[in-house]
């Protein structure tokens, strides 16, 4: 067990650059996982973490110390001084505990005859793990992210997923209009203006959800490429919803019509 | 229209309290809103704001030129150095425009026959957000919010709200179990234990929908005041859903059992 107060510390860098690079962590392979939780998702559905950081004062907790001792905790084990620890911490009450561990690659290739989650443009984080989240709860496995939507495996995304991560095939970087084109189900999209209810559309078979930024919704030639358009009965003062709300609203619908 | 450019300006001060600290705005009966948004939507629903803050940068952007020549935009004019302003906003690219403004007075005091959103110990302003403008889109108007929920009013709120506060009746610092004791309706709560499903459950007539903090849920003696405790079915491979998410899904439920 080594431990690490400095922050010219050349591995303290290095994690450091982990933490705050997507370049980082695709060229690595590897990435951040902050907080017991999360860890603990990625043993039971991953593997062993390569390298366990522990803050000074996370050290001290009975959670933190029993994982410690537990046949789960593979790996180096890292001390972080408190302060080193708050600066890579995702959140303003740091966990204590954080683990390295090596990315996980989509256990599927893209297949267009199954069910699927388009994320096109995406901007915030924290709505893009909410959507994952839905996604895995739903029983959806294969999700698509546009070149610049928010990044899957950002420290933010993994906090708002809670571990759905790890029981989803995620693809980055992805041409959904390609994709859509391609697909044997039928790719579905939320528009505003559309004409179809939700609740009276066809959603029979598989389907391909498409949800859009939060500014601008799904853009023209992926919105071209589905085969329907409906918006959501909105009867209430105003018109307006957070996409990842939208998106657990028509990913739920799915589910309860293969329900009943 | 006058300048602010040091920190020690005592109306700045002011400014800065007034954004940081709830019991500020509560003493006050007044708020900050930032970006045109918001401040559009508090003047189609409510009023005038008393004073229109805009940064250096902020006053030569069109859309903000265009509200300041506007008949919209009343009150004082203060234009604060992009620094200065900076500190006030509430988002990394500040949007140049704060408004100060009376906060609105729910427009109807608790109803105990009308459907209602009751939101116990939420920590998340984001969620709470979120929640308030589901509940708007699906016309709900009632919301009551437990003393220990994430503040209403708060800028982060507000933010992820979209206007929706202004459509709504809120009630904060509420005591909930009293609430349901004396509904009318029927008190609803999810709660991940439960045998019915949200999709066989019988929700006529007016509901409260009872959603509960981010890690614990509806507290016990708030749920015992509930008639109804449900689960939302889900077949993935995990159990998990945002809170603001799993509101959604409820209120939409509601929503599209009524229009069926």
């Amino acid at each position: 067990m080594r431990r690490i107060a400095s922050r010219d510390n050349p591995h303290y860098k290095a994690l450091k650059r982990l933490c705050e690079s997507g370049r980082e962590r695709r060229k690595s392979g590897r990435l951040l996982l902050d907080g017991m939780h999360l860890i603990e998702a990625y043993g039971r559905q991953v593997g062993m973490p390569e390298e366990i950081l522990i803050s000074d004062s996370g050290a001290g907790r009975p959670e933190i110390a029993g994982y410690l001792a537990s046949a789960s905790a593979a790996g180096t084990i890292t001390v972080l001084a408190d302060a080193l620890f708050g600066d890579l911490a995702t959140v303003d009450t740091p966990s204590g505990i954080m683990a390295v561990v090596t990315r996980p690659q989509a256990a599927n290739a893209l297949d267009y005859d199954a069910d699927a989650v388009l994320l096109d443009g995406l901007q915030d984080a924290g709505n893009v793990g909410s959507i994952l989240r839905s996604a895995a709860a739903a029983g959806f496995r294969q999700v698509l992210l546009s070149v610049d939507c928010a990044q899957a495996w950002s420290p933010k995304t993994l906090r708002a997923a809670m571990g759905a991560h790890f029981h989803l095939d995620l693809h980055e970087g992805c041409d959904l209009a390609g994709f859509l084109g391609a697909y044997r189900g039928q790719g579905v999209a939320t528009a505003l203006g559309a004409s179809v209810s939700l609740y009276a559309a066809n959603l029979e078979g598989a389907v391909a959800w498409v949800f859009g930024s939060e500014g601008l919704g799904v853009r023209p030639p992926v919105l071209a490429a589905t085969r329907l358009q409906l918006h959501i009965p909105m009867p209430g003062a105003t018109e307006s919803l957070n996409v990842a709300a939208a998106a657990a609203i028509c990913l739920f619908e799915t589910l309860r019509r293969r329900q009943s």
